[in-house]
């Protein structure tokens, strides 16, 4: 796996989440531009809040190609709600690799940065569910992920294997790529047997 | 127009824009400090994303007299809420006018930070709209740019206009000028016709 | 008081606030991953956002024992929750500790960046009450204390009194000393005699 591939496989990331977040849109009636804005949360909300924590640079002012990637997700969406719904299942399965992406590549960023593991998982999960979040609280809802979603367990599990990984020394795209299949494997687990986790009653 | 100039017309915007929350806090019957936060949320919020997002200093820490202005506003309408809720026409117009000087201005920061246009346009949009947004959530309401009003698209014509009048080597005044004109006049011809966008449905 | 005193007061403020946030978890009845995300956002959120807005590095980045206290309060909650709730009573007047300590500290850290009592009370408001404003919305609540708390005017006498008393050139630890203690008191006083404060109508 190159750094381009790398490019790819995020700006596919960028795309799926965007289209979750413009289904939302969807689902709340909202206008062209609502869609766009519900796109743009989950796509780039996670990696800005994640940068800014950083305090580094935002990741997509330097490449506005995010923004305009999840702007057209929003776009499209709008104009082809009805088929885009029905392929559900593809978009859960997207998702799915959407949120292994984002998980290790935001640990990777946070590790580099502070060589601190807990901070490297903590900022990998950031990446991964904080985008949802936004998505869930501007439609004025419960974000799902806090209630039953084996989600973010999905995102702690890439995380803490892409540190581990990193810590032992392998090369970063191996950390990356071992990371990504854990989360990956979580995820798929849960939605295939409709795992979820216990509410605290 | 001179620089000072653009202070009062900035600091104008500021107010109108408090007053607008101030007045959701009095719909949600809150208490004179709820009536302050509410001020403060879309008179400063979007302001303050677009300069994390930049990571530049935020702008009202070296002038804090932005924040006075928002929060006399908000302790003037926990007072005679009454009297500026009946000013609604007038308030509906200066808003029109803080959202024209916001995007504007807002564009300007961005494009000179980063030469981007896309970026410039996506950040005097959050400029103009952000604020509104965090007051509605706050609210616990889903924001209504985002369902039916033409208003993010008058931020979107507003910021694409100043960027155009800025790469044709246009003054900056002047461009700032044409800019916030184009914003206004489409969200004049909104307000006066009722005008609103389709929704995805 | 020395500099370790104040970490482990304020880790206790961090502890406190993350309880609050979990047992708001427990009555929106979400999983595990729930009560951690809900413990952190008022543990850290108000801290975060104001090093953000001072552009500054983010306290928990260089010490993740922050995130970890606020962690580990939100999973005794999930496991406990029953028995936490009872203790009620003990939880408002740890808060009220919580509060007077973010407050001096966020008013602190500010007015040595700044040197404007303005951005100082403003930022430590922001320190002792952001956390629990985000806690709130991700439950899709309108937040209490926008509505009636005597809380956030707490936050301001100590801010307040802090920033005079560093005007005045008192010793730092003293400053920090007065200022948190008059914030308890009038958050005390409020508690004692169930004050609250008139809302606009």
């Amino acid at each position: 796996m190159t750094i381009p591939t790398i490019l790819i496989f995020d700006l596919l990331g960028v795309f799926v989440f965007a289209l979750s977040g413009a289904l939302a849109a969807a689902r709340k009636d909202m206008d062209i531009f609502g869609y766009v804005v519900l796109a743009l949360l989950p796509a780039i909300g996670g990696g800005t809040v994640r940068d800014l924590i950083l305090n580094t640079s935002v990741f997509w002012i330097d490449q506005s190609i995010y923004v305009v990637v999840a702007a057209i997700a929003g776009v499209l969406v709008f104009f082809f709600s009805v088929r885009v719904g029905q392929r559900y299942n593809v978009l859960k399965w997207a998702d799915a690799l959407g949120l292994s992406l984002f998980c290790v590549m935001g640990a990777s960023k946070a590790y580099a940065m502070t060589s601190d593991p807990v901070i490297a998982v903590t900022l990998g999960v950031v990446t991964a569910v904080v985008g949802g979040i936004l998505r869930d609280v501007v439609c004025n809802e419960i974000p799902l992920i806090l209630k039953r979603e084996i989600y973010a367990i999905a995102a702690i599990t890439g995380s803490t294997v892409y540190c581990i990984a990193s810590a032992l020394a392998l090369p970063e795209l191996w950390s990356l790529f071992i990371g990504g299949v854990c989360a990956f494997t979580v995820r798929a687990l849960a939605i295939i047997y409709h795992w979820s986790l216990p509410t605290g009653r």
